[in-house]
């Protein structure tokens, strides 16, 4: 009996036609890393699990793929324990003993394990980037998906901010690339634990931050009602509502939140990282709005410095890029004290943002430039020769491999978008000659086999 | 406690220089697969296991990587199951219980089961290159991954042999670019079914070949006794002793196995595709080494004809590409009598050989071409406006981003293989130039701005 066949639930097929869409993504990225000096590595999409457990909370976890162990994975099991699996109880302790390693969840800790297992042959500052892809174990819905990649660009061993000088630069240039108008929102741990500090509240950082990021929406009064209801005092909710109301120009900005957090040692050093950056950033040229936002909390476990993230302007959807500095990432791995800043873009958002404003090149769908029909051996084997020197010229040509009906043969130039169709029949072969069809115009001539590279070049 | 990380057995990490040289081979060999005119799909990393199961014999389905189920796997499981597999006992079926998914194990499959379940959206004959990782729970060895890459070109829905030419084409385009010289085998399976009729053994036609295999070791007399203990008698042996002793050129070989096979017509079916292949490859020309090889029985279970092999001439290595035709490849999804070839390149092979022939490229490295130094702020600040137009001009450029002591910076540019180092100090600063250090030869000289994309150029 035939099986008819599917695919893992969240995971996807790349079509030729997606795939070229999805390249043109991966390869602008890719050269702009390049342009900034960063160096690619791969690591394996295993790892042994004591790596990946523990590093994305209780939630991630749960998320990650475990790999089953090899031939008798139950062998000589704590029986107590198989009894409360079967129950429905402490899966994951059975899972942790019959699975030794799992599917990477993120590309930053597998980088992490990699700094700390090659120290010894990297030079630092290390300015690495990693084009792969992730596995997730989440309940699959529109625009998430159960494998996916990221595009990570990290530099680990330097603490200046010219990093994140450089970083934004990196960014507003693959979005200028790919003609994506973009906000870069920026703001600093730092300043987010003055904020804390402020209001006498550490563990209340994140409602604040939900709550400012509603101004727009609700409205002072109902923003300051809504912290009230977290949990903060009347004097903590005044002292921060220079926070909540903050406008202006980023500098103006700056200025309200220096005077604000005057008593904080660290909100202070916060303010003073972001005016650095912004500062150089704007002395070097922005294609890319770039806007001071207080509300931004992205990565509050691990982030200790610079927070990124970046908003398509045209389209309404999440972040797609963000990134930020952490100051001890590889320290669970034994190298402690080691500070990087990095950045990852969403590749599957920007394939839905470039989708939706239709912004691809022409020309990248990436079938052969020109195909020659097939009369029978004696035209294709001189079709062959003529392929043969095309290619040689860089010139992606093929051979329809049958000789069939001629409409069948059209039929797949037009379905694959091939703009050229070259036909050698038998006047053609008698002549020398080959008739060249342009498929965008209908046009055909006659021409000589040796002014064809000309023509298709 | 810091934990001292390390990654599972037969998996790698590829740093940089690494990378660079893998890039070097996939860039190739996508190259010249676009060139023939396939083109690239993608396909999951997992599939279900219904979909893998019982399509790699026996011992392939124990190669499998399962992944487990999230969540609780065990509830309601089979207790006697699950009590032979504490025993060690049928432990595969209780993992097809608490396993849907496991890793592709080869890039075969997930291609027939994409071509059943896209088969409306394509355009036949579909030519497709996929290069993407596979894995196997293979006992890790010298050379022997438990991830690895495969990069894989087939055309389907065709069963014409200029498929085969045109292949053959593509592995002599590929290896003359990677300057590794190359002998290619050809065989085909009807040729072996024609032996098979010949001696009345169809199940001997693998200790056959193994035999014939090593006439140039052991002599005739050998392989004959050989033939003998395997089990073939006296007069099947005499009948196949010109196959053994097959030698002269190609024409010469296909016309004495013409002669030997005239009674089956299975095996005259398989002389004739055979030569045409050859004409039309001689007719086109090739760097290669052509050869035909009658003990090459790669790939018995699924070829149907043409079964190719590439060994590399000036290093001992196994095959480092090999393909063939299979008659019904997507019939096990439901999608019966569609034709197809295919080749596989081994690109750990490939990359064993180049390293062995020390056959890379200068320049590959990828690490930025210009590193300019860090004097401090201002210095720092003018070198960024320079390496924002330099990058502008596709010259990959980077800022030392701490003003650590020279010797330190310069022996990043040296480590990394950067070329050239870039100096803007005080005096640069003011005379609106830069000081150009050529790495290589250690010459230096002070030029105006304006000139260094030029003198990098």
């Amino acid at each position: 009996m035939a099986q008819k066949p599917s695919i893992p639930k969240g995971t996807r097929d790349f079509t030729p036609a997606e795939m070229a869409r999805r390249n043109y993504i991966f390869d602008t990225i890719r050269t702009v890393f390049k342009l900034h000096g960063f160096q690619q590595i791969e690591t394996p999409a295993m790892e042994n699990l004591s790596t990946l457990m523990g590093k994305y909370g209780e939630e991630g976890d749960k998320l990650l793929f475990k790999i089953l162990n090899s031939g008798d994975f139950l062998r000589g099991a704590d029986p107590q324990l198989i009894q409360s699996a079967i129950a429905g109880d402490d899966s994951a302790k059975l899972a942790a003993k019959i699975c030794e390693k799992g599917l990477r969840y993120d590309l930053t800790v597998p980088f992490a394990r990699f700094v700390v297992m090659h120290r010894n042959d990297l030079s630092f500052p290390f300015k690495r980037f990693q084009i792969q892809p992730v596995w997730r174990a989440d309940r699959p819905q529109k625009g998430r998906y159960r494998e996916f990649y990221q595009c990570d660009a990290d530099v680990i061993g330097s603490d200046s901010l010219i990093n994140e000088i450089e970083l934004l630069q990196l960014i507003d240039d693959v979005f200028s690339r790919l003609g994506i108008r973009i906000t870069i929102k920026l703001n600093n741990r730092k300043v987010l634990a003055g904020i804390a500090e402020l209001v006498g509240a550490p563990d209340k950082i994140v409602d604040i931050t939900v709550a400012i990021d509603k101004i727009d929406k609700i409205g002072l009064d109902n923003v300051k009602a809504e912290l009230g209801e977290r949990g903060l005092s009347a004097e903590a909710i005044d002292r921060i509502t220079p926070l909540i109301t903050l406008s202006g120009s980023n500098a103006e900005r700056l200025a309200s939140l220096e005077e604000m957090l005057a008593s904080s040692e660290t909100g202070l050093k916060g303010v003073s990282e972001l005016r650095e950056v912004m500062a150089g950033t704007e002395a070097l040229g922005l294609c890319a709005d770039l806007e001071l936002d207080v509300s931004l909390a992205r990565g509050l476990n691990y982030y200790t410095g610079t927070i990124i993230e970046v908003k398509a302007r045209d389209v309404e959807i999440g972040s797609i890029t963000g990134g930020g500095r952490y100051d001890n990432l590889t320290g669970v791995f034994g190298l402690p004290g080691v500070s990087g800043v990095g950045i990852s873009f969403g590749a599957d958002r920007i394939y839905d943002v470039l989708n939706t404003l239709n912004l691809y090149p022409e020309g990248i769908e990436g079938a052969a430039k020109v195909m020659f029909t097939n009369f029978g051996p004696k035209e294709a084997a001189r079709s062959l020769q003529i392929i043969k020197k095309l290619r040689e010229s860089g010139i992606p040509a093929e051979l329809y491999p049958d000789a069939a009906k001629m409409k069948k043969q059209m039929g797949r130039a037009d379905s694959l978008g091939i703009p050229f169709v070259a036909i050698i029949g038998e006047t053609e072969l008698q002549n020398g000659t080959v008739t060249l069809k342009n498929m965008t115009t209908g046009e055909q001539s006659e021409i000589s086999t040796e002014k064809l590279t000309e023509a298709l070049g």
